[in-house]
């Protein structure tokens, strides 16, 4: 068990850092943590993308089992982060316990799952062509194509999720499952779980005998933290970058890398408002449960995962008007509780004074509360309401606000609430929730909502996000910058991949993907035909 | 057999267009052709993009069946497209007989290919994972996974390829395919061949019985050209933009899409200098051989194809003054010829003499002619060359100059050559020639070659791109803006498709790919397990 050092972590080793330290905060008792942290030098961030380019390198003739036994080895260290890393990230985020751990088991998961992946193999997507020189008038080339790693990668974490969606999250596994070394940019708001889940990947990466350069950790706080995350994006050898954030950052660096002489991939999942369409015969049946689903799931983590239901949309009736009553009694009876940052308490109160300053719409259920500069970033979960007109006339009721709150939308009739669907903006998820005779509604309902989220979900709340093969984290602006990728799912190793192919290459320079014996008995497409076995059987049935 | 009237296509409807009219040029011949051609409007633009959203929606709910038969169409008109397409294509480009009609041929090729991919179904990647209602703490949702069409797309064809890789190119094929709606902006380099092959497609569209704002055609000449470029790009129905051609142009474009309110992206393929390695053993065996053949490839429709080999690394040795000799004989005896336009030529020139001013960089064939502002597009094939050394402490000399040229590097050593290799731009291929005794360069030269190219290819000039499903044409900046993309082979489709996955979804609201019984019969991964089966099979198997 490594101790936290408050240092970064440069390919194995823990680097110097230099200049004023940052500190942690404990949001709940609104002050600063004991534990100080160096950010990294120019000269370290330096040193990891250069240690980072030449592990890459090396990493192109390491076979894929030993990087699944490096993730592996870092759901094995990562689920062994007991105590230490409950006290850490409940002192710097105010998460619970059980969050901790239930965050914690979740990035295992997705470590196992990707490492289950490489040893697959499959994932490569091989695809053989043979050739045939008997053609006229030209002979017809051997071509057999596979995805590779692109290079080093830039991840910037998310402060929502400190284990799943930062150091060694989502992001970080794809990329090394991949076969791309992962630079990590440190999130200030949980530098120590950080660190910590940073030594747990270092020591799985040495043990499993990958280059230490595939991995490493830059403390990024204080004045330097924007500095160091440029720095990152704007080296060369830097070849795309992770992001998990704010609207506003994400297309910060997408801007800066597309800056670059030689521009790169941002995958930069930011806002979503994950609207909820709650028709009448669901309404009718199970409103109140349904209330209490939706107003738990908002609560959740404070309203802090990114897939919070931020829009709820309704029709007019007299069973709406008792799920409203049931979904304010729900949002009354929360607990309030803190935001993970003083600033993102601050925001949350601004965006919802920015979203009760609308004509028309009115706090409906919990405190709207004041920020002071300092203290706890105490918060209560919110129930905004207005009408199907004044959301369809008022663009600002469709940005997300970051923390627990929703706004209810009371349409006049179906023609109201499927127009309303019509301008939800991209993200991550649509939840419609539907009773036996919503039938005619929720086909056309979901033609429309699925051109608009990564995720169509039934009968069920957007939050808890599952963790397997099919799962899509994804969406169109302002849910992602690339609306062709997924930050969950086995699809989501390919952000970090480019497509190659091998023309009449000789046999023995061939990866072992695009071998004709097929050693690695992995799944591939030959003249056409999916096989798990040797090319040379379907040539001989094709040819 | 359509007639060709001037005037942009929208939704299957002739505009009226505006404005002065612009003209077609005969390179050879040096003059303005005489039939007049109209710009469209920005009302015409307008009524494109509304016509494609609608097309899009109305989309959804045909079946891959009918855009399949819509490509076959496409097809077998284009295929029909006889004495009417050369006769415009030459006078436009003053391409060959031969040549029009091989890349018809390709064309045809590349959109029966895809109407097979269509037909075939698999193309959607679909993937279930079976829920688990008895899982405990929280129930396994089932989550079923595809990819489904982005949306319009706007395609900005290549002045190089009229047909192939333009109005019915590649790029519309594949979208078209994915059940993308397309709007071509006509290229004013051949703004005849482009509205025959237009009609082509707008005929096979209304036959199968497609949306007919699935496709239109904007003539864009004169003043106008940039103006309806931006105003498409810019339109919010517009959810991708596909771009073949210059750097400058595909970068601007590029920032044109990602300063929208709602990013789009952008897959531009663009400069490539797809170098060519010939070590030394196949130098001493074949190296009369290969100097012919990439001397032939350079000068294939005058250096005008975007896998032109425009650098040839070798080492010094007597073997290679021979090849040398080799390769300028066969430069010399190269016969002129006309590039596509007097704008080109004249880029061409003044890209030679860039080159031959750097120091160390001599014309070792060839005339490097002149051009004055008008007369014939005429130019000659020109083989420079320069010094490992020089070109390792000269940036300009790995730029590409469109046209037929190649700079011959001569380098002092195997380490001077593969110093060389680790500097090439990212292309589209990059070629190794090596014979029986070079096997201990061949593995590190490709490992530094596939990590800057898209298509590695043995023994061979790049020039040439077979049409099947492993094919890659693509490849990191400057060759494209996507380096995870390919504008060739099936995955071409999937840059115009985003994946969705749908939670406990009703059962007859699944779409057809993802139903249990397997109705398209698409091969699919059920469970983690491939199978072109229905999902019961898998289940209980598994279950």
């Amino acid at each position: 068990m490594a101790e936290i050092r408050g240092v970064s972590i440069v390919a194995g080793k823990p680097a110097q850092g230099a200049g004023e330290p940052f500190f942690g905060h404990d949001p709940i008792k609104g002050k600063a943590l004991s534990q100080p942290y160096l950010a990294a030098t120019d000269a370290e961030v330096e040193a990891a993308c250069a240690s980072a380019w030449d592990a890459f390198e090396r990493m192109q003739s390491i076979d894929s089992a030993t990087r699944a036994a490096a993730l592996d080895g870092i759901a094995d260290r990562l689920a062994g982060l007991g105590k230490d890393l409950v006290e850490v990230m409940n002192a710097e985020t105010g998460l619970s316990t059980t969050r901790v751990l239930a965050e914690r088991e979740r990035a295992v998961g997705v470590l196992r799952m990707f490492a289950e992946v490489v040893r697959d193999g499959s994932w490569v997507r091989a695809c053989i062509e043979p050739g045939d020189r008997s053609r006229r008038p030209n002979p017809k080339p051997d071509l057999r194509r596979m995805i590779v790693p692109l290079g080093p990668i830039a991840m910037f974490g998310a402060s929502n999720f400190p284990i799943a969606y930062s150091t060694a999250g989502g992001d970080t596994a794809s990329a090394l499952a991949a076969g791309c070394p992962v630079i990590v940019k440190g999130h200030p708001l949980h530098p120590g779980t950080g660190e910590l889940v940073a030594w747990a990947v270092t020591e799985a990466i040495e043990a499993a005998g990958l280059p230490a350069g595939a991995f490493s950790f830059l403390h990024a706080g204080g004045d330097r933290e924007r500095t160091i995350g440029q720095q990152l994006v704007q080296d060369e050898r830097v070849r795309a970058v992770g992001f998990t954030g704010s609207l506003g950052g994400g297309t910060a660096i997408e801007r800066l890398a597309r800056d670059r002489a030689m521009p790169i991939p941002v995958f930069a999942e930011m806002g979503s408002v994950n609207p909820v369409f709650v028709l009448p015969h669901a309404l009718e049946k199970k409103g109140a449960d349904i209330a209490e689903r939706l107003a738990s799931s908002v609560a959740n983590a404070m309203g802090q995962m990114c897939t919070c239901p931020g829009l709820i949309f309704i029709i007019r009736s007299g069973h709406a008007d008792e799920f409203e009553r049931s979904l304010a009694g729900s949002f009354e009876k929360s607990e309030p509780g803190y935001m993970l940052a003083k600033r993102l308490q601050l925001s949350f109160v601004q965006g919802l004074d920015r979203l009760r300053a609308v004509d028309g719409v009115e706090v409906r259920a919990g405190a709207m509360g004041t920020a002071t500069e300092s203290g706890p970033a105490s918060v209560s979960p919110v129930l905004l309401r207005t009408s199907g007109e004044r959301y369809l006339s008022d663009h600002l009721l469709s940005e997300e606000v970051f923390g627990p709150s929703t706004v209810l939308v009371v349409c006049q009739d179906k023609a109201e609430l499927m127009a309303c669907a019509q301008t939800i903006p991209g993200s991550l998820s649509g939840s419609i929730f539907a009773g036996s005779y919503d039938g005619a509604m929720v086909g056309p309902l979901q033609a429309i909502v699925s051109q608009r989220v990564g995720r169509v979900v039934y009968n069920g709340v957007p939050t808890g996000v599952e963790v397997n093969a099919a799962m899509v984290h994804g969406g169109p602006f302002p849910a992602t910058t690339a609306p062709n990728s997924t930050a969950q799912g086995i699809m989501a190793m390919e952000r970090w991949c480019r497509p190659v192919c091998y023309q009449n290459a000789p046999a023995e320079l061939l990866p072992e993907a695009l071998q004709d014996s097929n050693p690695l008995m992995i799944h591939r497409a030959v003249a056409g035909v999916w096989t798990s076995g040797s090319a040379n059987d379907i040539a001989a049935k094709t040819g």
